[in-house]
């Protein structure tokens, strides 16, 4: 046992010294919190694709995994796929759950309080005048979105109402991102 | 052979004559393009956790596959995790990369343009002093996506940078959407 280890906490799975140790050093040093993330994408055929997750930058480095993360994008029959992985807008809804889930296990930690569970529930709207041009009041993307969250825990209501809504990808979505486009023909 | 088969038109792997019926179904009735996908997520501990996709509504009936996707959630260990998925601002990168490319393929299809080859690159930036409440004006989601795409085919560069921003996962990001949100103690 070596005392480094004798010293750190976990609580929610989350180790708490760590978690300190790093906002303490994104305070002192704000590029160290400068984080970049990154996909590719190789289409492949109709509604189907695949995006591959690997670097990133963060904490002041280039970093890599073992290998690469590699999601099939595809689309389900009455949408004129085959049903071999998961809608984009479906990725998503699966981002904004992890997201929510992750921002809440991680804030719980770092104000002491304990969860026991977290499962949750999303439902998204799409209306497909957006995207066929059939009607150009109606917008493409996600309409509404209802998050349902259910939790077991030390931890009141409003306070996980209060922290869910410190998640990333619920900022990304609820309020505009500055999305810049190149294209280039091959 | 059978008639209905050989008067199917399929570009870019997509039934064209399909497309063409399924646009002017939705355009008679408009109710057939409502959709509603879904997401469930169940915390595991830290940063783990992992979300189910299956049924949506879409084409007035509520539809299954015949297996749910499950999508691992983790973070890297920087981020206090241990990488064995990728993590949420990942997952919607995924997404937005897969919804531009299936949009780029089929309106591209629809207006008869041929395309051979698309792949996409996709970086984000979020800076950690948002999500950790360090400095109130740093938004905790992606503050800018930039996205390039190489496409090879009978489409210029104007038309591909017109078509990719119809994409329902460009809008849900560029523009704000409504979320609500529900909690419940188990």
């Amino acid at each position: 046992m070596n005392t480094a280890t004798l010293q750190e906490n976990v609580l929610n799975g989350v180790n708490t010294t760590r978690l300190a140790n790093t906002i303490e050093a994104i305070r002192m040093a704000p590029k160290l919190g400068e984080f970049q993330f990154r996909a590719q994408n190789t289409w492949e055929n109709g509604g189907r694709n695949h995006a591959t997750i690997n670097g990133y930058r963060g904490a002041a480095q280039e970093l890599q995994r073992s290998d690469a993360f590699r999601l099939v994008n595809d689309e389900p029959p009455v949408l004129l796929g085959r049903d071999s992985g998961p809608n984009p807008v479906e990725y998503v809804l699966a981002g904004l759950s992890g997201c929510m889930t992750t921002t809440l296990a991680y804030h719980a930690a770092a104000r002491g309080l304990e969860i026991e569970s977290i499962s949750s529930s999303y439902e998204g709207d799409i209306d497909l005048r957006g995207l066929f041009d059939i009607d150009p009041d109606v917008r493409s993307g996600y309409r509404e979105i209802r998050v349902k969250f259910r939790v077991r825990g030390g931890i009141d209501e409003e306070t996980i109402k209060e922290l869910v809504q410190k998640s990333p990808v619920f900022d990304t979505l609820r309020n505009p991102v500055n999305i810049r486009i190149e294209v280039e023909k091959a």
